[in-house]
């Protein structure tokens, strides 16, 4: 991998030196440092996404399976560092980069980060976190306000009390929601007289004791993969977790949820949570939460709020209201590493009674004793880094207010391109923003006009062009480097409910300005000159009815 | 919680500027980055592992559950932070630490760690990674082959290929073992005619499937806490997680496991994975990895080795032998973030079937698409960090010989350890190190004679008094901040069988010396003279038959 002509020794003395920190910033890893950090600042301050470069080419760089037997230098290593890894990464923080829930991070995090790193904190325990304990406590406890709103006589009762937490820090939303559900499971299932609960018993012995033939989860189709996941851990099965139609504005159909459970009921299978979204990964729109705690309410079960992305969007005067009834969630998922801008690794999961947690309560001999106030006897995770400083920084640096602009900008930014896109005769919207999340597609406006009149098979063949078309826009872009929108695949109302391919847009980069979305969009209409696509655009043309318009795309 | 009178305004400008990376050294905020590198150099140097403060008196800093209206300054925030936070946090790095498993990190993973953070690199895709996802390929290999030692020809093969992965990576040894079993669990269960497998159709119906009463795991009594909420967490149910009895070196009594497994076929319960222990939490010994590699192939059921501690004992010559057999392991779980000495965060489960993952392989519309190389399709968690680049850094810049003399070093601090404690007439070793892990407790000379002599009842009585005194002695230890040790309780072989409160040391740090060893034995002893120690002494003596021996302590 790297030059072996001036192996460092592996001696103790070598070692030693290592472990210590270098006195002076002149020292050679204090210069080395400096050199690091400079580096770093010119690959933030470019706005490429990425070099183009193939993947398969990156690999070599990457092929070999063996441990060097001998220490490299770390100035060696650092060139290495700078060449191979840093150069050939992807700039998520560029302003350009919109398609992905990774933003730009506010530059106080980096000096934050390396305080962090380097006190090296194990949240498990208070034995080896002390301040930073009382510190992810009160980040909770705020979270918590903001979601739940409680009075202020509520949280000096809970906030740092020892046998409970009103939540749970993770590394990101995938652990928050299998914990929210494995909370919820836990507690349907919890000791009763002659049944120790399912935890001590396990999931079949539950079953019984419960007389009903299997659990399930319910949420919308567009509820996160990491649901999925859940109910395979969980053991409920991924054909329990029931995916409920949505309307033509991605939200759960409340008709369709309630003939789901009247199923459910006389299969005998006892719906466990209701996962209401937040803000769904793909379209960022809000399911009606109120109407789904009314639901869960009357069937008696847990009501679960994925907010992973939209949660922050409580901070807006102007757009909290979408949220209204999430404060009747039993359980909330929050992402601080999208919408609260800390680097990468940092979830939760809130919850609205302060004793739910003791569902999953653990303990062990030489941590976590019963009475201690180590956060971690009610955490999916064992040992966990103390990522919570960062949200305590971000709310304290930003503000609520601070966090206000950030929320309404993105939100006006997805508005502005959602504008652009309609007004572009070649652009199709497919959903429009209702957070800062937007599809939309390329469909030149000739083949828009005789889609209207193309029969339903042709629609399909076209619809399935289209779709090759933007796998292709997308990847060429991607691949170009300069700018970066995502793509997925959606039902569309408009075209008798087939599934299409669409750009996926998302606009939580402050930086990101009218230009750049300018930019993202005048660069896909270059792309489409491409031969491949051009040939694409020809097979498409020669299959749809003819029309009067334009063909200047397929020319 | 923190001074008002110089509120940052929150405005779009304001909020610009800390989106952006500073241009020059001498910015605010390029200055405040250097004042926080300066405060964490000054703190790292410094050899107290805490301020000694009540957690009641630290908790009232952290008290206010509103998050702050307006932005703050980042630097009063840096002042709150070095103040509040820094100030009170454990010295997890001063060589006075023996307590815990978290160490002294070298050096360089802060700058490296810093690149990490600003490039916020999701390893969930490709397409927010680039080259941190075949890098994050190769680490997993390059220790995929320190535990399997496949060849040559078979890396190349496996290590960047699409629809596999050697393991997963993840947040930390617990996440990791409940990815080992969660696999194990799934591949017993998998599809088969007229079942479409437990991910899809849950446990229920596999065990009706399977024919059996339950599933089980084996583990010895020594198993990771983590064991625990994989068994409630996957369904199985935490009274069918095994605990077998340990033989006096507090490895697993294979003569009672192979009894439970007679048990568990008569009661038809299945055994889902034997998990053997390299390296157990409390005391650091070795499970028989061979034979429990033997039996586990006997009945047919997945080998896990948990090797979160033990693992890197692998580059040692001297001590590799210790771990014969992992390499017939299913899977194994290492922890980066101990004795690979990365920051806190930085777990791994490797599986020598690079096709195992499937077990658990998952799909979303817009990433983790069938075919492409995102990592995320086969691990528990969604969104990571690039964690593993600071694996890479050490496994490059220490190389494996470097680890052999970090693993021999700890090794033989060890038994330096113990053997201080056995020449001290006031200390009793409890367990005697097999790896870097001792467990020992104060008991004056007098009172280990007089305890010879003593019946069962009085030696009962004698045991919950030292226990008392040993609770006292790691909190005064703890709350003066010089050194620290941990404690746990342990069944004692040498009383009876019953369970004992011991001190609990682990010597991974490099830094500390055989002065540091002997300051942490001294403080002990001069905590004994503290008035509530003494009154114990006092009440032990009088309880216990006379002795000819001395009675300084308790004078």
């Amino acid at each position: 991998m790297m030059s072996k002509k001036d192996l460092a020794q592996a001696n103790l003395e070598n070692l030693y030196r290592i472990f210590t920190v270098p006195e002076a910033p002149d020292s050679t890893l204090g210069m080395i440092d400096q050199a690091i950090s400079d580096n770093v600042t010119g690959f933030l301050q470019e706005h490429v996404v990425a070099l183009e470069r193939e993947l398969e080419e990156i690999e070599k760089d990457f092929a070999d399976s063996r441990i060097p037997e001998d220490p490299t230098f770390v100035s060696e290593y650092t060139e290495f560092v700078k060449e191979k890894l840093v150069a050939q990464s992807v700039h998520t923080a560029a302003p350009g980069f919109v398609g992905h829930m990774t933003s730009a991070l506010p530059y106080f995090m980096l000096p934050l980060s390396r305080i962090m790193t380097a006190l090296n904190q194990n949240l498990v325990k208070v034995e080896t976190s002390k301040a930073f304990t009382p510190m992810e406590r009160q980040v909770l406890a705020m979270l918590h306000r903001l979601v739940y709103q409680q009075d202020d006589s509520f949280y000096p009762q809970w906030i740092h009390k020892s046998q409970h937490a009103l939540g749970a820090f993770c590394s990101g939303g995938t652990i928050a929601n299998i914990t929210a559900l494995w909370v919820a499971r836990n507690r349907l299932c919890g000791p009763q007289e002659g049944f120790a609960g399912i935890a001590q018993e396990g999931l079949a012995r539950a079953l019984q004791h419960l007389d009903c033939a299997g659990l399930a989860v319910l949420v919308s189709r567009r509820g996160h993969y990491s649901l999925g996941k859940a109910a395979d851990l969980l053991g409920i099965g991924r054909d329990n977790l029931v995916l409920v139609d949505t309307d033509d504005q991605n939200r759960i159909d409340l008709q369709q949820l309630k003939t789901h459970c009247r199923r459910l009921q006389e299969q005998r299978i006892r719906p466990l949570a209701i996962v209401g979204i937040a803000g769904t990964t793909e379209t960022g729109n809000i399911d009606p939460l109120n109407q789904l705690a009314d639901i869960a309410e009357e069937i008696g079960c847990h009501f679960h709020v994925d907010a992973a992305w939209g949660g922050p969007t409580l901070f807006s005067g102007t757009y909290r209201h979408l949220l209204s009834g999430i404060e009747r969630a039993d359980s909330v998922t929050l992402d601080a590493h999208k919408q609260l801008y800390v680097p990468m690794g940092a979830g939760m999961v809130l919850f609205k009674d302060p004793t739910a947690l003791s569902a999953i309560e653990h303990h062990a001999a030489y941590i976590l004793r019963h009475g201690a106030k180590d956060l971690g006897s009610h955490t999916l995770e064992g040992s966990r880094p103390g990522k919570s400083m960062l949200v305590h920084a971000g709310l304290s640096i930003i503000g609520r207010n601070g966090y206000e602009l950030l929320m309404d900008l993105g939100i006006e930014r997805a508005k502005q391109f959602a504008g652009k896109v309609q007004q572009h005769p070649d652009f199709e919207l497919i959903t429009e923003p209702e957070l800062n999340i937007l599809t939309y597609r390329y469909n030149p406006a000739w083949a828009q006009t005789a889609l209207q009149q193309a029969s339903a098979e042709q629609q399909n063949q076209a619809n399935e062009l289209l779709d090759q078309i933007i796998r292709l826009m997308q990847k060429y872009q991607r691949e170009a480097g300069k700018t970066f929108v995502s793509r997925t695949r959606l039902r569309s109302a408009r075209y008798q409910q087939k599934i299409i391919t669409v750009f996926r847009v998302v606009l939580a980069n402050p930086l990101t300005t009218e230009e750049i979305i300018n930019a993202v969009l005048k660069e896909q209409t270059e792309l489409v000159l491409r031969d491949e696509i051009q040939d694409l655009l020809i097979a498409l043309k020669a299959m749809l009815p003819s029309a009067a318009g334009s063909t200047r795309s397929a020319g």
